[in-house]
């Protein structure tokens, strides 16, 4: 008899494979494309951003997977990330699918994290909002 | 010659320490105490909160080794995970060492969040502030 | 101009998208219906073993997305440890779809090592020389 | 009251620390003094080990502390790359702390390796059968 129970939401699992996504794009272009064309592609803050970028992707789809409550925390981090790393590869040139893979985890993301039920991060953030 | 340079700041690399061993309690305890415990150990909600708490904690390391800019966008992420997690080891109770973990990392991620060059973040959150 | 090069074989993409489905079912597996059912479900090796193929899955797919010359070493862990969760699966029952994604992912994994270029593995171990 | 119990063995924890410093080692190395020396340090086969290496360390150690029975296969896999990755650091030069750090870990993973209970991989390799 199979599982067929506790399947992701259709919303949910769209932004888990976006940031699958991205992470595969991350990783694959900053340690084929970046490395073998050398230059401007191994500049410091550019290959930091793709490593990153990856990083946070992998994390955030594995909230997601494990139906962490906190997982709006790790998408809104996660739509930060992308979007720096988006405007990173648009600087650099010759980058388009992985730019394109970053806005559309991004989205993904941003909108996760505006629908997530408000955790601890909510009351962190008035905090800190309060203080500026 | 030894390679002498490039150490992360002390300040750093006592986040990065808290996040390493946070990472190491939260794994540790839940796939040994909390599985051989079982009972409340394995309520979903909590199990799920040490995973995403290892997990975040990890990443959160990763990215202040990395130099990454965007370091306190996942630091302040972290510090939110850590400070449920560690609540919800104080109401599961008998996993003391754990939530002290938590804390210390909540602390020092908290502060490493509010220390950090503002990146996209600061854009970000100014937004949703202004939202509320 | 798009980024067009630099794309794995057909042959290391099947891999990697073997690996990272058999990631995501023993994740989504284990902190769902594994954590919600309870029982043996919960219980400690067979729910270490869920962990362990979901970390080993996701750092092989790492591997091969990153052109290691490596990867068939972590490829032939990475089989081992999906035989033996899909194995624990078909123990414990109602387990049948994470079961499958890891046997698929075990088959994927032992033709990959088996084809990869010898590296370091086969000079340190005269065990698999014997094998040729 | 404390959690006092379930702490790893000694020799488990040696490896496992091992593994955290290994990690952090490459990926602190690999991602300020090689991407800021560039020439050598960034060319691709080096970048890549010191990737892997950080990657699979991370795994090996993750492994240890969630007491999975397969540890000594991920052991196996880590000694491999690490072996690979300190030769690596010795022939670019300038990389003696990584190149330390990666030989420590290779020698605490592979005595691991060959204590750790035989698992799945005994069966399945009839070569590592031989070498008993």
């Amino acid at each position: 008899m199979p599982q067929h129970h506790h399947q992701p939401s259709a919303e949910l699992q769209r932004c888990i494979d976006a940031c699958l996504a991205c992470y595969q794009s991350c990783r694959q272009t900053s340690m084929n494309h970046c490395l073998e064309s050398g230059g401007r592609h191994v500049e410091p803050d550019h290959f930091r951003l793709m490593s990153a970028c990856a990083e946070i992707c992998r994390t955030s789809a594995d909230f997601m997977l494990s139906s962490s409550t906190l997982h709006g925390v790790v998408c809104g981090a996660c739509a930060d990330v992308c979007e720096a790393c988006a405007a990173s590869c648009d600087e650099i040139g010759d980058m388009a699918e992985c730019a394109d893979a970053c806005r559309r985890c991004a989205e993904s993301c941003r909108e996760m994290a505006a629908s997530a039920p408000t955790g601890n991060r909510s009351r962190s953030t008035s905090a800190s909002a309060s203080r500026n």
